[in-house]
């Protein structure tokens, strides 16, 4: 079985989970409150030297970073991920999500909406709501022709990107500029199995 | 015949050329002098609406950006992406190098290294140092065990985080700290097909 290394409000835990879900593979999540550093004892870096979550085990024992080499993984030979150049596609919205969107959406969702401490990250938000706001409007032009990032259908490039853009608000990010973005979050989260980032179902969670 | 939007110094677009010469594959490069702004003019930004360098054009003229998404397309079918298991541990580390190591290694080696204006940055210099001796202890361990990355065998993985690894001495990263890095660094070099980032060969280059 897998087993999904995760937090309660990570958005790069909360990807992996959608896609185990619509693939309907079985998997048993560990749950940690990140305060606590058990993410950085020795146990968990040898499954993820960077000491971060996601980690997801595989059945045969390994141990995955980068939640979006993970979302890859298990999206081989389905239909979440195409062959040939919309293949290349996809992982160019996937690397633009790291390179260009992630840090700044979620730096700014984590402090404002999440740790409610705007003020600890007063020189750091007007740069994260600059960088943030230039990706979400290079999502938006492109969402303007077409209704998913890559392919023309659902693929893991739209689940690599989707946490962070769906919490922006959080964030302070002024989403109604966006409209093609906001569309395609709803599209998102119509698509099958998917499922929210904190589900009602304790008896689901292990906390570790 | 690809062709190669890029900058006489960009490291991510160094990558794409090492490999685009190794796989024998005839290329024409368009570089741009960054400051001159052509690559946010609309021409450019319809290839690549970041507006940064590099951008593949492709033989069918289709425009590829994000360096790791080009690497991954024309690595496909070669010895240099292998499949399975591997193949998502290459891809881990290629999203490794976006998200922990690239803006910090970089950030430095552009400023202190290149622009010569570390004053300029000395808010962000000494977190750049931080994130960047962090993502290179990461590489250094786990090059203590093994001579590339990912596979057992050079790959894409090893490309994608050469160019700013190889460079961070530029930055004032600490490299003697980190020798297996170090020689890590001279089996990348060690490569055939392996070109230096600054070629005399100014035939071959195409001011834009």
């Amino acid at each position: 079985m897998y087993v999904l290394h995760d937090s309660k409000l990570s958005g790069n835990a909360w990807k992996v989970r959608i896609l185990l879900t619509q693939l309907g593979l079985p998997f048993r999540r560990v749950t940690y409150v990140l305060p606590e550093g058990k993410t950085r004892l020795p146990e968990y870096l040898a499954k993820n030297p960077v000491g971060k979550v996601p980690v997801l085990e595989l059945p045969s024992g390994e141990a995955l970073f980068e939640s979006n080499a993970m979302l890859f993984h298990l999206a081989e030979n389905t239909p979440y991920l195409p062959d040939g150049l919309d293949r290349a596609r996809v992982l160019q919205w996937m690397f633009f999500d790291q390179s260009e969107a992630l840090k700044a959406l979620s730096g700014a969702r984590f402090w404002i909406g999440v740790a409610k401490q705007p003020e600890k990250k007063e020189r750091e938000i007007p740069e994260w709501h600059a960088a943030g706001h230039k990706a979400l409007g290079i999502l938006d032009g492109h969402l303007a022709a077409r209704d998913f990032l890559a392919a023309d259908r659902y693929t893991i490039a739209d689940l690599a990107n989707f946490p962070y853009v769906s919490m922006a608000h959080m964030g302070n990010f002024e989403m109604p500029r966006f409209p093609n973005v906001l569309a395609w979050i709803e599209r998102v989260k119509a698509q099958p199995g998917f499922v929210p980032l904190v589900q009602d179902e304790p008896s689901k969670t292990e906390a570790a």
